[in-house]
């Protein structure tokens, strides 16, 4: 902790079409004085995250992250000074703290995370892509064993979570990745029955050969053609749970949604639902405790991807959303 | 019943484009005999549906109407002879008959009806139509009181109850319809609380204005621009029924589905369920007893549309398709 100053990463100007390193810059500042019923933080991992880029089209859950302010996101942090109730000098916290080594920030929008090792594990495991995927999965997909799934992204934080978990619950799990590398890996370390390279083209003929009795939960990452091609190859009743558009958050939305929205809908009796984890946060104690129970007894793989220096952070996120990446994106600062 | 051949039209051609009366041609030919286990029916109305033209498109529920055969349709029919079980002469029934005087069908495929007066509420408030309506709206899009409910194709069949249905519970209910008569129907006889005319342009910000604290529960019949202009303006965890898609049905479907599918679905945790009545047939006793204490207290109005004479079913398919009907449309053989 021999940092003097505030590194700070500020949003400069918001994108037109794809994201760039320009559209960040580096500045330094003094560390922040905590008000009452602040906490003064210092940052030690932050999570990367598609959603970062969606924030920058306008409010969404959340909202708009605006030009010539400290790029937000979420992030691990320990506790230096407090002066709100609570929370005391050396508690580990989860909390939006923007892209900085230090900040001050009103303990009520701060969650308490237990001090585990590696800390890096309540930003993927036990964090919002584990959660993310576990309530996705279980809530809204709602597998049986012995249906087939399908998730894309899938060597994504939340999506190797997703496959892993599918194939606990007895499912026939097939993931949509980039690359022969990534989809190596999924079927080789993951356990996936399959795996579907997008960037090798054809992915609804590959995704026909890989589920033959058709699909009957899709977790959509993506949005777009990926999610065109799962339609179409989704069983009666099945399910599609609606978690992120990835596809379509870097450039230009897309004009168009889908097609077969709703003419498949309704032929197939599909059921559509977005979600977004927070509205499960009443569960999360039982989903902690199930995770956990899967790490330790070594049937769900905990696979991080820990970029060092607050400097590469606009990078590590251009990179994410290229699809770099594998499993959970953090830096550590 | 002077009628000694039996009058079929035959779908001679499937429509590439718009349907037209050249699709189709009436010819004359011998009232069939019935096999064992089937039942000889002669056709009293004949019910006409936009799925009717969706059927052309390729197996849906059902599958594929083929050129050169007589045309699919449900209708109430009267059982002229039999020889299955439990079928006796004077019995009232559903079933596929196709458009024709005479059907001989298989038994296992027919529903026996009620003998009600009138005869047609059987195709409209008590059947397919009405519990249609029943479902969707009560199981699928789950209104509660002083929630705001957005109905497409209102003026039709199944929209037309779904609206009044969605009055009985308490909600604001908001017709789509095309046109001013339409309309001015739906509120000054209904108890709609607004209607939008489609084809007055500007849909979303006519929805905007009847609908100032935003949609929760849309029952879509109609798919496109109206879905997407619905889906935007959703409340958090709104819910979306799809019951169809009228506006795809007759031309060239469109290459595209709505935009913001499935970005929106994410953002405002909405539920898009695809639906076909037939799903919740094992609740139709309670449904029925409903729509019926409905419709004598006056809550409910039943809107019929009756055209004379079996040569005038292809005018009136595809003059529905133009929407042109006002509440259940069907043919009086």
């Amino acid at each position: 902790m021999a940092v003097a100053t505030n590194r700070q990463i500020l949003l400069v100007e918001k994108p037109k079409d794809k994201l760039a390193s320009t559209h960040f810059r580096l500045v330094e500042s003094n560390i922040p004085e905590p008000k009452d019923g602040e906490v003064l933080l210092r940052v030690r991992y932050i999570s990367l995250d598609a959603a970062n880029r969606a924030w920058m089209h306008g409010a969404t859950y959340r909202s708009a992250v605006e030009a010539n302010t400290v790029m937000a996101g979420g992030a691990i942090a320990e506790v230096v000074s407090s002066k709100a109730e609570g929370f005391a000098p050396g508690d580990i916290v989860f909390g939006d703290t923007g892209w900085q080594d230090f900040a001050a920030v009103p303990a009520k929008h701060l969650t308490k995370m237990p001090r585990i090792e590696p800390l890096t594990h309540l930003l993927s495991v036990y964090g919002i892509a584990g959660l993310t995927a576990y309530f996705g999965l279980l809530n809204v997909g709602k597998p049986k064993a012995g249906e087939t799934v399908v998730v894309s992204a899938a060597a994504g934080s939340v999506g190797s979570i997703v496959g892993q978990i599918a194939k606990i619950k007895g499912c026939h799990v097939i993931g949509i990745a980039g690359g022969a590398e990534k989809c190596h890996w999924l079927t080789s370390t993951l356990g996936f029955d399959a795996a579907v390279d997008y960037k090798d083209g054809a992915v609804y003929k590959a995704l026909k050969a890989a589920a033959p009795k058709g699909i009957d939960v899709y977790f959509d990452n993506v949005g777009g053609d990926i999610l065109e091609a799962c339609i179409s190859q989704m069983n009666l009743h099945g399910r599609i749970a609606c978690c992120g558009a990835i596809s379509q958050y870097d450039g230009v939305p897309s004009a168009t949604g889908p097609r077969g929205v709703p003419g498949l809908i309704v032929v197939k009796r599909l059921t559509m639902q977005g979600f977004i984890v927070m509205d499960y946060m009443d569960q999360r104690d039982q989903a902690l405790s199930d995770l956990q129970s899967w790490v330790v007894a070594g049937k769900l793989k905990v696979q991080e991807d820990v970029i060092a220096g607050i400097e590469n952070t606009p990078q590590a996120l251009i990179g994410l959303l290229a699809g770099e990446n594998r499993g959970k994106r953090m830096v550590k600062v």
